[in-house]
Protein backbone atom coordinates (compact mmCIF):
# COMPACT_ATOMS: atom_id res chain seq x y z
CA UNK A 1 0.00 0.00 0.00
CA UNK A 2 1.82 3.17 -0.95
CA UNK A 3 1.94 5.83 1.47
CA UNK A 4 2.76 9.08 0.50
CA UNK A 5 5.88 10.55 3.21
CA UNK A 6 7.06 13.88 3.37
CA UNK A 7 10.63 12.72 4.81
CA UNK A 8 12.82 15.79 5.92
CA UNK A 9 15.91 17.14 7.78
CA UNK A 10 14.77 20.50 10.19
CA UNK A 11 16.03 23.07 12.49
CA UNK A 12 14.57 22.95 15.91
CA UNK A 13 12.46 26.13 14.86
CA UNK A 14 10.79 24.55 12.18
CA UNK A 15 13.40 25.66 9.20
CA UNK A 16 14.16 23.21 6.21
CA UNK A 17 16.84 25.82 4.33
CA UNK A 18 17.68 28.93 5.50
CA UNK A 19 17.30 32.34 4.05
CA UNK A 20 19.98 31.91 1.16
CA UNK A 21 18.32 28.13 0.46
CA UNK A 22 22.15 26.37 2.44
CA UNK A 23 21.93 23.22 4.11
CA UNK A 24 25.34 23.99 5.46
CA UNK A 25 23.77 24.00 8.92
CA UNK A 26 22.69 20.54 8.74
CA UNK A 27 25.35 18.88 6.26
CA UNK A 28 28.35 19.86 9.15
CA UNK A 29 26.11 17.34 12.07
CA UNK A 30 27.01 14.20 13.04
CA UNK A 31 24.75 11.53 11.84
CA UNK A 32 24.46 7.55 12.34
CA UNK A 33 23.78 6.38 8.53
CA UNK A 34 22.94 2.55 9.48
CA UNK A 35 20.85 4.16 13.06
CA UNK A 36 17.22 5.01 13.20
CA UNK A 37 15.35 6.58 10.41
CA UNK A 38 18.18 6.23 8.13
CA UNK A 39 18.24 7.51 4.66
CA UNK A 40 18.66 4.19 2.66
CA UNK A 41 16.26 2.35 4.47
CA UNK A 42 14.26 5.11 3.79
CA UNK A 43 15.00 5.73 -0.45
CA UNK A 44 14.64 1.75 -0.57
CA UNK A 45 10.99 1.74 0.50
CA UNK A 46 10.43 4.87 -2.02
CA UNK A 47 9.06 4.42 -5.54
CA UNK A 48 8.54 7.47 -6.89
CA UNK A 49 10.09 11.22 -6.20
CA UNK A 50 8.36 14.45 -6.14
CA UNK A 51 9.30 17.73 -5.33
CA UNK A 52 9.53 21.32 -6.37
CA UNK A 53 11.38 23.58 -8.52
CA UNK A 54 13.89 24.96 -5.84
CA UNK A 55 14.25 21.97 -4.61
CA UNK A 56 15.15 20.55 -7.95
CA UNK A 57 17.48 23.06 -8.30
CA UNK A 58 19.38 22.52 -4.94
CA UNK A 59 20.12 19.36 -5.57
CA UNK A 60 21.25 19.69 -9.29
CA UNK A 61 23.69 22.31 -7.90
CA UNK A 62 24.71 20.07 -4.61
CA UNK A 63 24.90 16.80 -6.44
CA UNK A 64 27.06 18.62 -9.49
CA UNK A 65 29.31 20.33 -6.58
CA UNK A 66 29.89 17.19 -5.38
CA UNK A 67 30.38 15.41 -8.68
CA UNK A 68 27.32 12.73 -7.84
CA UNK A 69 25.15 12.35 -10.29
CA UNK A 70 21.20 12.27 -10.01
CA UNK A 71 20.47 10.66 -6.54
CA UNK A 72 17.42 8.96 -7.49
CA UNK A 73 16.63 6.40 -9.73
CA UNK A 74 12.88 6.19 -9.30
CA UNK A 75 10.58 8.21 -11.78
CA UNK A 76 10.87 11.99 -10.54
CA UNK A 77 8.28 15.23 -10.57
CA UNK A 78 9.41 18.19 -10.36
CA UNK A 79 6.55 21.11 -10.12
CA UNK A 80 7.36 24.05 -11.57
CA UNK A 81 6.22 26.61 -14.51
CA UNK A 82 9.17 26.77 -15.52
CA UNK A 83 11.01 25.80 -18.17
CA UNK A 84 13.57 23.63 -17.07
CA UNK A 85 16.43 20.53 -18.32
CA UNK A 86 16.63 16.86 -16.97
CA UNK A 87 20.01 15.11 -16.07
CA UNK A 88 21.30 13.19 -18.81
CA UNK A 89 19.79 9.44 -17.92
CA UNK A 90 17.83 10.48 -15.33
CA UNK A 91 13.99 10.18 -15.24
CA UNK A 92 12.72 13.49 -13.84
CA UNK A 93 9.30 14.95 -15.65
CA UNK A 94 8.40 18.40 -15.36
CA UNK A 95 5.08 19.30 -14.46
CA UNK A 96 2.60 22.00 -13.90
CA UNK A 97 -0.68 20.03 -13.01
CA UNK A 98 -2.64 19.68 -9.66
CA UNK A 99 -0.95 17.57 -7.23
CA UNK A 100 -4.39 15.17 -7.29
CA UNK A 101 -3.30 13.99 -10.89
CA UNK A 102 0.36 14.34 -10.14
CA UNK A 103 -0.03 11.93 -7.58
CA UNK A 104 -1.99 9.34 -8.87
CA UNK A 105 0.06 9.15 -11.98
CA UNK A 106 3.37 8.91 -9.55
CA UNK A 107 1.27 6.27 -7.51
CA UNK A 108 0.76 4.11 -10.75
CA UNK A 109 4.62 4.57 -11.76
CA UNK A 110 5.55 3.27 -7.69
CA UNK A 111 3.94 -0.31 -7.59
CA UNK A 112 2.65 -0.56 -4.41
CA UNK A 113 6.22 1.88 -3.12
CA UNK A 114 6.02 4.63 -1.36
CA UNK A 115 5.87 8.50 -2.56
CA UNK A 116 8.78 10.66 -1.29
CA UNK A 117 7.90 14.24 -1.33
CA UNK A 118 11.53 16.12 -0.41
CA UNK A 119 10.13 19.80 -0.47
CA UNK A 120 9.70 22.37 -0.37
CA UNK A 121 7.23 23.10 2.66
CA UNK A 122 4.86 24.59 0.27
CA UNK A 123 4.51 21.90 -2.05
CA UNK A 124 4.19 19.60 0.88
CA UNK A 125 1.21 22.06 1.96
CA UNK A 126 -0.81 21.44 -1.04
CA UNK A 127 -0.73 17.49 -0.90
CA UNK A 128 -1.76 18.17 2.61
CA UNK A 129 -4.43 20.84 1.30
CA UNK A 130 -5.92 17.54 -1.11
CA UNK A 131 -5.65 15.02 1.58
CA UNK A 132 -2.82 13.31 0.21
CA UNK A 133 0.02 13.39 2.74
CA UNK A 134 0.32 10.72 5.07
CA UNK A 135 3.42 10.50 6.97
CA UNK A 136 5.62 13.37 7.91
CA UNK A 137 9.40 11.61 8.92
CA UNK A 138 11.40 14.55 10.41
CA UNK A 139 15.21 14.52 11.74
CA UNK A 140 15.80 17.62 13.64
CA UNK A 141 19.17 18.94 13.72
CA UNK A 142 20.56 20.94 16.90
CA UNK A 143 20.36 24.33 15.30
CA UNK A 144 18.18 27.02 15.24
CA UNK A 145 18.10 29.75 12.56
CA UNK A 146 15.33 31.83 13.03
CA UNK A 147 14.52 32.66 9.32
CA UNK A 148 14.36 30.66 6.21
CA UNK A 149 12.18 27.96 4.40
CA UNK A 150 9.36 26.98 6.29
CA UNK A 151 8.93 23.15 7.05
CA UNK A 152 5.19 22.77 6.84
CA UNK A 153 3.15 25.96 6.18
CA UNK A 154 -0.33 24.60 7.30
CA UNK A 155 -2.61 23.87 10.55
CA UNK A 156 -2.25 20.56 10.56
CA UNK A 157 -2.50 17.38 13.44
CA UNK A 158 -0.33 14.76 13.40
CA UNK A 159 -0.29 11.67 15.61
CA UNK A 160 3.39 10.31 16.78
CA UNK A 161 4.14 6.83 15.59
CA UNK A 162 7.81 6.46 17.05
CA UNK A 163 10.43 8.73 18.07
CA UNK A 164 14.42 7.71 18.59
CA UNK A 165 17.94 9.88 18.78
CA UNK A 166 20.03 8.99 15.57
CA UNK A 167 23.67 10.29 16.58
CA UNK A 168 22.74 14.41 16.82
CA UNK A 169 19.60 14.31 15.75
CA UNK A 170 16.25 14.22 17.31
CA UNK A 171 14.51 11.77 14.63
CA UNK A 172 10.37 11.24 14.94
CA UNK A 173 7.63 9.92 12.49
CA UNK A 174 4.20 11.15 12.34
CA UNK A 175 1.23 10.22 10.38
CA UNK A 176 -0.95 13.09 9.66
CA UNK A 177 -4.32 13.08 11.06
CA UNK A 178 -7.24 14.06 8.34
CA UNK A 179 -9.86 16.22 9.08
CA UNK A 180 -12.89 14.27 10.45
CA UNK A 181 -10.49 11.16 11.03
CA UNK B 1 25.43 25.82 40.24
CA UNK B 2 22.41 27.71 38.17
CA UNK B 3 21.94 26.93 34.92
CA UNK B 4 19.71 29.38 32.75
CA UNK B 5 17.31 27.40 31.07
CA UNK B 6 14.68 27.88 28.27
CA UNK B 7 12.15 25.36 29.09
CA UNK B 8 9.07 25.11 26.32
CA UNK B 9 6.16 23.53 24.22
CA UNK B 10 6.45 24.27 20.48
CA UNK B 11 4.94 22.57 17.16
CA UNK B 12 6.83 20.54 14.53
CA UNK B 13 7.30 23.73 12.64
CA UNK B 14 8.60 25.76 15.43
CA UNK B 15 5.63 27.88 17.47
CA UNK B 16 5.61 28.38 20.71
CA UNK B 17 1.73 29.97 20.24
CA UNK B 18 -0.65 30.35 17.13
CA UNK B 19 -1.20 33.91 15.76
CA UNK B 20 -4.13 34.98 18.44
CA UNK B 21 -1.64 33.59 21.16
CA UNK B 22 -3.51 30.68 21.98
CA UNK B 23 -2.23 27.31 23.44
CA UNK B 24 -5.54 25.70 22.48
CA UNK B 25 -3.11 22.96 20.24
CA UNK B 26 -1.12 22.40 23.05
CA UNK B 27 -3.57 21.91 25.78
CA UNK B 28 -5.19 18.99 23.88
CA UNK B 29 -2.23 17.20 23.99
CA UNK B 30 -1.64 13.83 25.91
CA UNK B 31 0.61 14.11 28.22
CA UNK B 32 1.99 12.09 31.01
CA UNK B 33 3.20 14.03 34.06
CA UNK B 34 5.37 11.80 35.68
CA UNK B 35 6.94 11.02 31.84
CA UNK B 36 10.06 12.15 30.59
CA UNK B 37 10.78 15.93 31.01
CA UNK B 38 7.72 16.60 33.25
CA UNK B 39 6.96 19.83 34.22
CA UNK B 40 6.93 19.04 37.96
CA UNK B 41 10.22 17.96 38.33
CA UNK B 42 11.68 20.75 36.18
CA UNK B 43 10.07 22.91 38.32
CA UNK B 44 11.41 22.15 41.73
CA UNK B 45 14.79 22.81 40.21
CA UNK B 46 13.98 26.28 40.13
CA UNK B 47 15.09 29.13 41.91
CA UNK B 48 13.81 32.24 39.44
CA UNK B 49 11.56 32.90 36.83
CA UNK B 50 12.14 35.15 34.07
CA UNK B 51 9.56 36.13 31.13
CA UNK B 52 8.26 38.28 28.63
CA UNK B 53 5.20 40.58 29.36
CA UNK B 54 2.78 39.07 26.41
CA UNK B 55 3.76 35.63 28.30
CA UNK B 56 3.31 37.42 31.46
CA UNK B 57 -0.50 38.36 30.54
CA UNK B 58 -1.01 34.89 28.91
CA UNK B 59 -0.19 33.38 32.15
CA UNK B 60 -2.10 35.58 34.29
CA UNK B 61 -5.76 35.22 31.83
CA UNK B 62 -5.47 31.53 31.43
CA UNK B 63 -4.81 31.06 35.59
CA UNK B 64 -7.83 33.63 36.19
CA UNK B 65 -9.73 31.24 33.25
CA UNK B 66 -9.03 27.91 35.40
CA UNK B 67 -9.81 29.51 38.76
CA UNK B 68 -6.11 29.13 40.10
CA UNK B 69 -3.52 31.66 41.48
CA UNK B 70 -0.05 32.95 39.99
CA UNK B 71 1.69 29.41 39.57
CA UNK B 72 5.03 30.25 40.50
CA UNK B 73 6.43 30.47 44.29
CA UNK B 74 9.58 31.78 43.02
CA UNK B 75 10.65 35.33 42.74
CA UNK B 76 9.46 36.22 38.96
CA UNK B 77 10.92 38.97 36.66
CA UNK B 78 8.35 40.28 33.61
CA UNK B 79 10.30 42.14 31.31
CA UNK B 80 8.10 45.08 30.26
CA UNK B 81 8.35 49.22 28.85
CA UNK B 82 4.50 49.23 30.47
CA UNK B 83 2.81 49.18 33.82
CA UNK B 84 1.70 46.51 35.05
CA UNK B 85 -0.05 44.86 38.35
CA UNK B 86 1.84 42.25 39.90
CA UNK B 87 -0.80 39.16 41.55
CA UNK B 88 -2.16 39.43 44.97
CA UNK B 89 0.60 37.49 47.08
CA UNK B 90 2.81 36.84 44.22
CA UNK B 91 6.34 37.81 44.52
CA UNK B 92 6.10 39.27 40.43
CA UNK B 93 9.07 42.07 39.54
CA UNK B 94 8.53 44.10 36.29
CA UNK B 95 11.81 45.36 35.16
CA UNK B 96 12.90 47.34 31.40
CA UNK B 97 16.58 46.94 32.39
CA UNK B 98 19.21 45.14 30.10
CA UNK B 99 18.77 41.12 30.54
CA UNK B 100 22.62 40.95 31.62
CA UNK B 101 21.53 42.93 34.98
CA UNK B 102 17.80 40.98 35.43
CA UNK B 103 20.32 37.48 35.23
CA UNK B 104 22.54 38.78 38.07
CA UNK B 105 19.54 39.50 39.91
CA UNK B 106 17.93 36.14 39.81
CA UNK B 107 21.08 34.17 39.72
CA UNK B 108 21.48 35.75 43.06
CA UNK B 109 18.08 35.15 44.31
CA UNK B 110 17.85 31.67 42.78
CA UNK B 111 20.07 30.44 45.50
CA UNK B 112 22.20 27.72 43.59
CA UNK B 113 18.95 26.86 41.91
CA UNK B 114 18.53 27.16 37.90
CA UNK B 115 16.73 30.13 36.09
CA UNK B 116 13.54 29.22 34.04
CA UNK B 117 12.87 31.36 30.99
CA UNK B 118 8.96 30.77 30.03
CA UNK B 119 9.22 33.02 27.10
CA UNK B 120 8.61 34.18 24.33
CA UNK B 121 11.14 33.62 21.74
CA UNK B 122 12.76 37.34 21.25
CA UNK B 123 13.38 37.47 25.15
CA UNK B 124 14.91 34.07 24.89
CA UNK B 125 17.02 35.70 21.70
CA UNK B 126 18.27 38.59 23.65
CA UNK B 127 19.65 36.01 26.60
CA UNK B 128 20.95 34.16 23.95
CA UNK B 129 22.89 37.21 22.10
CA UNK B 130 24.28 38.28 25.69
CA UNK B 131 26.00 34.78 26.25
CA UNK B 132 23.20 33.70 29.27
CA UNK B 133 21.15 31.17 27.43
CA UNK B 134 23.01 27.53 29.20
CA UNK B 135 19.52 24.98 28.07
CA UNK B 136 16.64 24.49 25.84
CA UNK B 137 14.29 21.83 26.78
CA UNK B 138 11.71 21.24 24.50
CA UNK B 139 8.49 19.42 24.11
CA UNK B 140 7.51 19.22 20.20
CA UNK B 141 3.27 18.42 20.36
CA UNK B 142 2.21 16.70 17.42
CA UNK B 143 1.15 19.69 15.48
CA UNK B 144 2.37 22.19 12.39
CA UNK B 145 0.60 25.68 12.71
CA UNK B 146 2.14 27.24 9.50
CA UNK B 147 2.41 30.79 11.39
CA UNK B 148 2.27 31.89 15.10
CA UNK B 149 4.98 33.01 17.26
CA UNK B 150 8.39 31.72 16.92
CA UNK B 151 10.41 29.83 19.34
CA UNK B 152 13.83 31.52 19.13
CA UNK B 153 14.63 33.72 16.68
CA UNK B 154 18.09 33.54 16.31
CA UNK B 155 20.71 31.54 14.95
CA UNK B 156 22.21 29.50 17.37
CA UNK B 157 24.14 26.38 17.62
CA UNK B 158 23.05 23.31 20.09
CA UNK B 159 24.19 19.95 21.45
CA UNK B 160 21.54 17.22 21.84
CA UNK B 161 21.60 15.88 25.83
CA UNK B 162 19.10 13.75 25.33
CA UNK B 163 15.54 12.99 23.84
CA UNK B 164 12.37 10.56 25.27
CA UNK B 165 9.14 10.41 24.04
CA UNK B 166 6.21 11.49 26.51
CA UNK B 167 2.98 10.34 25.58
CA UNK B 168 2.34 12.32 22.00
CA UNK B 169 5.56 14.66 22.68
CA UNK B 170 8.54 14.29 22.02
CA UNK B 171 11.46 15.34 24.03
CA UNK B 172 14.59 16.68 23.78
CA UNK B 173 17.40 18.57 26.07
CA UNK B 174 20.14 21.00 24.40
CA UNK B 175 23.07 22.84 25.48
CA UNK B 176 24.02 26.08 23.87
CA UNK B 177 27.23 26.10 21.85
CA UNK B 178 28.68 29.11 22.84
CA UNK B 179 30.62 30.94 20.19
CA UNK B 180 34.34 30.17 20.24
CA UNK B 181 33.67 27.45 22.51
Amino acid sequence: MTRTVYYVACTLDGFIADEHHSLDWLLKQDIDQHGPMNYDAFIDGVGAVLMGATTYEWVLKHQAGSGEGWPYTQPSWVFTHRDLAAPAGADVRFTSAPVTAVHAEAVEAAKGKNLFLVGGGDLIGQFADAGLLDEVMVSYAPVTLGAGAPLLPRRLDLRLRETARNAAFVTATYDVVRAGA
